[in-house]
Order: structure tokens, then sequence, then C-alpha cells
């Protein structure tokens, strides 16, 4: 009961009338009604769909690649692609388009949502911006944001615009472009100029700010933003817990924190490993780099009771719209780390039974009715798309929070 | 030759035309000009005025506070007086303001230029908050900024008007009424609330933003309230070093990073003690209190080679406009901590002389010339304000950084 209450802001209860092609209402009929999408985001980074989808897999790994694939469509509705400028498009003016519009068209086609990441950052960025004027680069910066997001429209419309700006103008590791302008521009002011310029290119995309951070550093910097009237859809939360997992009280904190702003949250990277913990004295998690990372028994089972009480805070934060988790599978995870829910040979953890468990089962809805006299039946489910079957017909449907009754043509 | 090219931005050269009633040249005639002020602001924190320009001090007290302010006069040309709403309206509805007026009116008519600290501040406010309802304390706020603005309106023309806002809302150690209504508006907002009201008020004032924490914090805070298009006439930072001298990397450190937004810098609340230093592990200075901390002669001088340093760099810093010690006297110190330029018996110590030195001799002009035959004396000087004898005759006239030539008539 209480868990039901605590989920009542990701449900609906609503009368779906059914009526026949003439428009009477289908009476006294048997229909079940079968939850197959989430308005809820469940994400993961799954960069090795680039390959697959443009069929550049060595063909001693296509069934790997496509057996790590089908785990990954039975699990989840969004999908993180790679931006990164200095890979995206390495050398200037040949952009990785045609590859990453095929990637993201798959994953259209199977129902997945993608998103973009990221228009802007420091890391990874184009190395040639470094021969460039400080305005050169933010030329370039600019019509980079106007032609990846105008050729992938329609196809990705979420976008992490830009990524820890908290650090950008005081990243020292090495020179980079856009750190250079993030100084001249001041932090509000290059998200100020990266978001007006996305959403020129993209009106309804849904657009978010990415960091790390998640100290008093980022809420002052995103309560700047929203002062000088920059519109953000969604915070970013980045929570890469390579280190130990953050635990409830540090979670709930954040989410406190973060939720003063009453905008919707995304917990954009996610990570908890089945592996040993990275020492705590690591500042910067790339310099953590070990030959061998293993996930372990042992640690499989904590990773697997993280992942469900993490996934279980998060999905009933009201202000929660999307929880991406950031590797996939332990085979070309970041850092090495085993932070997959798949196993290097593709075998399940438990951490993916569990989320399966909670993502397909515990919150997912499966109604069998039967139609009153007005041929009404009532849903009573999570939000999302559902299919409703009745005497060997299938209809398609939308449970969402707010609307009047839905009505169904048979 | 160096020292003098790093103070480049502090003095100017400029002809000065003697010339009579009738408009004619003085022509060949020996002339004095001595520096009476300086366009800096070198200010002091002196509470003690308000007692003994009220004649409230007990009389066997009465020398001893008079000599002291003597040499607060012989040193200083700005202070700070003190606004904190607990204490200056202690009970509701009956300000202090006559006393504080009473108190700005001594210092101005001496030639002090008076700040009011602060407006707005979590600390020290009014208990009587507590008992209203959020709307009510900002109604409170708003009320008090605009009759107290008002009020001092010619007296008092600089305002700290929202203090140590990156701590505000989280600001935990007992509830007050500031801290309820920051939450409420956040960081950005709460400032962009209190400026408005203080610049509605005066509009020509010079207006602060005041904090300690001159972390990074603090930086994407200034940023924010730039772009929401707050007009900060100064950043004001805090440099309490009861816990050691930052010394020359932290604070060419700090001023680099807060000389970003190229606007004025007033170090606001300077310490820097003659006794043993205040344990490093202590985060609330206020939450070091013991029975004596005495002012020795080894720490005097480790003081007097800070003050020099601190101040040279601080006067060499061309954004840098005013400089504020935090406690004049050990007599009355905040925290009790021997962080005056005189002791407890009115002695100086060397700090005290060495900053005299500076104000007084290295960064004063003193100036013996002769007019030529257009009645021109040309002076290079540091800014400010001066007098000119010549002939037993005396003529006030400001030297300032821009501008033509001066003409006095003597």
């Amino acid at each position: 009961m209480s868990k039901v209450n605590m989920l009542a802001h990701r449900m609906a209860t609503k009368a779906i009338q059914l009526v026949d092609a003439s428009g009477n209402p289908v009476v006294g009929k048997e229909v079940e009604m079968k939850q197959t999408n989430h308005e809820f985001l469940f994400g993961c980074g799954i960069f090795d769909v680039i390959d697959v989808a443009n069929k550049k897999v060595p063909a001693d790994r296509l069934a790997f690649q496509e057996e790590k694939l089908d785990k990954f469509l039975d699990l989840f509705n969004a999908a993180t692609l790679p931006f990164y400028w200095g890979m995206f498009e390495q050398e200037e003016g040949k952009p990785r388009t045609k590859e990453l519009q095929t990637a993201a068209k798959w994953l259209k086609d199977r129902n997945i949502s993608v998103k973009g990441h990221p228009l802007c950052w420091h890391t990874l960025t184009a190395p040639w911006l470094l021969d460039m004027t400080n305005e050169e680069i933010l030329r370039a910066q600019f019509d980079r944001i106007k032609r990846d997001v105008t050729d992938f429209k329609g196809l990705i419309d979420t976008w992490d615009v830009i990524n820890e700006v908290v650090i950008m103008p005081i990243f020292d590791k090495y020179d980079n472009g856009i750190t250079r302008i993030s100084q001249d521009l001041g932090r509000v002011g290059i998200i100020k100029e990266m978001f007006a310029k996305t959403r020129l290119y993209n009106p309804e995309a849904t657009l978010l700010l990415n960091d790390f951070n998640t100290s008093i550093n980022y809420e002052i910097l995103i309560d700047g933003c929203l002062n000088a009237g920059i519109s953000i859809d969604a915070i970013g939360i980045q929570s890469h817990q390579h280190q130990g997992y953050w635990g409830l009280e540090k979670l709930e904190e954040v989410l406190d924190r973060f939720s003063s702003f009453g905008l919707p949250i995304h917990f954009t990277e996610n990570t908890l490993t089945s592996g040993h913990l990275m020492p705590a004295e690591i500042e910067d998690l790339n310099d953590y780099q070990i030959p061998e990372w293993p996930s372990t028994e042992e640690f499989e089972e904590r990773q697997a009771k993280e992942v469900e009480e993490m996934y279980t805070v998060l999905f009933e934060h009201p202000l929660v719209e999307a929880v991406t988790t950031w590797s996939f599978s332990d085979d070309g995870a970041w850092l090495g780390a085993p932070a997959g829910f798949l196993r290097k040979d593709n075998s399940e953890k438990p951490s993916y039974q569990v989320l399966k468990k909670l993502i397909k089962e515990d919150w997912s809805t499966n109604h069998q009715g039967k139609t009153d006299e007005q041929g009404v039946v009532t849903l009573e489910g999570f939000l999302g798309d559902y299919e409703l079957i009745c005497e060997g017909e299938k209809v398609s449907f939308k449970l969402e929070g707010s609307g009047e009754r839905v009505q169904l043509v048979l």
C-alpha cells in the first residue's frame, strides 16, 4: 500500500472506452491491457550500436554484439549516443554524421528514445580547435551545434547541451579550445550561448545541463542560469560511483537539494560496479587505470542490491524523469571497470535480473478486465504505452497522467 | 622605478595652473602641494565611534577612547559602522537610527567615508523575525532597507547590501528569518531583491556583495548575479586570517580569480593578528573562544610584515579600491583576538607604524615646485585630495586620474 502511494506520480487511473468501427460500445468483452513502454526513461549508454547498425562489426564478433544489443533492448527504452567532438569530427569538416544517424535510426526503429551527449565539453573536444583564435573556436562551436542539432532533429531530440561547466574554465590537465572560450564567456555566459543555439535549431528538444559536481557549486550555477533566463529542461546529474555507492543518505540529500529548482532531474551517467572499489584518494576517475578489474560474485550481489535501492529511490522521486546507466556491459566499459549489467561474455549479472524485474514486472502493468455496458474498462497502471487486446484485435494507446477518458476503436 | 610602475594606476601627472582673482597667471612663485587624503579607501571597523559621538562613554574611559579615535583618524579615511539588524533594532520598531546617524556624522565631519554593514544577513539578524511568516519577513527586510538607506543617505552612501549568501540558505547553526527567506528566493534571487531595493532608495550609492567564501562557490554566484542583471558596484571579500596569513600565493590567486569580472574589489574585513594562530581545524571562527589571546612581541613583528606585504599587493592591484581592517584595536576586538593595530592600552603595534608609513609617506605626495610663465606647476602624485600653499594662501583641489589641467584661483 505504502509502495503504491510512493509511486502515485508514476501512475494513472483512466476509463478506456472501446467502440467498434460504427462507434458502438463494445460491451461485455474480455480485454487484456499490456504495458509496452514506460513514460519514465530507463536509459543506458550503448555506443556499440554504432558499429552494429553500420554493419562494421567483424564477422566473428557479430553474434556476440547482437546478443548484447538484444539484452539491451529487453530492458531499456532510452539510449545515449556519443557526440564527443574529437571523435565525431576527428578531422575538421569530416563529421561522422551518417554513421551516427544510422545508429540513432536503428534505435528509434526499436522504440528507443535517443539522447546525444554532449554538444559542448572541454574533454574529448576537437584538438584542431587549438589552432584557432577564441573567436574562431566559438564560431566553430556554434556551427557544430547548428549542423548536428539540425542533422539529427527527429532522430535525437534530447541533448546534453553542455557538460561539466563547474570545472570547465579551471580545467588545467591540458589546454583545449572549450576551456579557452569558457574563460572568455564565464560559466553562465557559455551555458547561455550554447543553450540559445541548441534551442534555435531544435526548439522542441529537451535540453540538459550536465555535471558530475553535485556540490553547492552546481546548485549555485543552476540558480545563476535560471535567474539569467536560461531555459533548462532538465538538470543532469552524473553519478559514477566507482569509489563506492553514495548510499541512501547522500542520494536523498542530492535529490533534495537539486529538487529545490522544481525542474525535472535526469540521472545521466550512473555507475555502480561489481568489482573492488576505486581508492577514495583518486580525484579524477580517469587517473585510475589498471590492467584487470574483475567482476566478482560477492560484488555482483552488492551491485544488484545497490541498483535495486538506487533505481527504487529515483523512480519514487517525483522530479526524476530518467536514469541512464553509463556502461551496459563490462565489455568495453569506461575505465575497464566491471560497471555493466552484463559480464564480458554477455552473461547477465544479478543487477540485470534485478532491474529487469523492477522495470518489467514491479513497475509494469498487465491488466485483464471486461468492458461494461458503455464499453468501458478501467485501467490503473504505470504511465506509458499500452497494447489492448480484445477478441483477437490489437489497439495501441498511451496512458498519460492528464486528460479525459481514452476512446479506442477496435 | 619598478615600484612606481606598479602604482601607475594610483597616480596622475597634471598641470596645475595658478591664477589670481583677476585671472592672471601667478608666475614664478614657490608652491607646496601636500596630499590631504587618498582616493583609495583605507578603512577600518570602528564601532567605538558610536558611544563617543553619542557621549555615552563613561567618564573614566573617555580619554582612552578619544585617544584611540585620534589614532584611527591619523591613519584611515574610511570606516565601517555596524547595522546588524538584531542590534540596530533589538526591539521591533525601535531602531538606533539617531545614534548611528550621530556616529556617521561624526565620521563624515572628519572626512571619513562611511560604509554600513550589512543590510541583510542571517547572523545577528532580528530575532523577532522568527514570529513572522516568510512573506512578512521579506516585507520587514524590504521595509528595513527602505528606512535605513533613506535615513542615512548622504551620510552613508556605501552599503554591504547582503552578506555571506553562499552559506545563507544552508546555514544550520540556528533557525533565523533570513535563512528562511533565502531558501524561498534562492541565492541569486535574494541578492537581486536586496540590491534592487537598496538601489531604489539610494541610486548613487556604492553597493557591495560580501562574503568570506573565496572559493569557486563565490565566483559562480557572482557570475550568476551579473548574468541575471544585478548591478554589483564592488565585490566584497572578507579575509579574516586568524588561522594564519594567506600568503602571497593565495592572495594573488584570489585577486586573479575575482578580477576576471572586471569589477572593483573591496577587501571588506581584513584580520591579521599579532597572537598565536587559531587552530586550523576550527571551521567557524566563532567557535574559537578563549579567555586570553595575548599579543606578543614576536607575533607583532610577524603581523607588521604581513600587513606591509598584503597592503602593498592590494594597493598595487588595479581593481582593488578599498581595504578595511576589521579590528582597529585589541580592545574590544572580534573574538578577543589580538587583531588590532593598537594594543589594549592604545599603544601602537609595529603594524600601525608600518601601515602609517605606507599610507602617509610611501604612497603620499608632498611636492614643492615653482610656477612657470603660465603660472603652471606640474604635479605627479597619488590620486586624492591636495592642499596647495603659495605665498601664505591655501587652496584645496582633487588630483584625479582623468581630466584636463587644474586651474586654481589663489
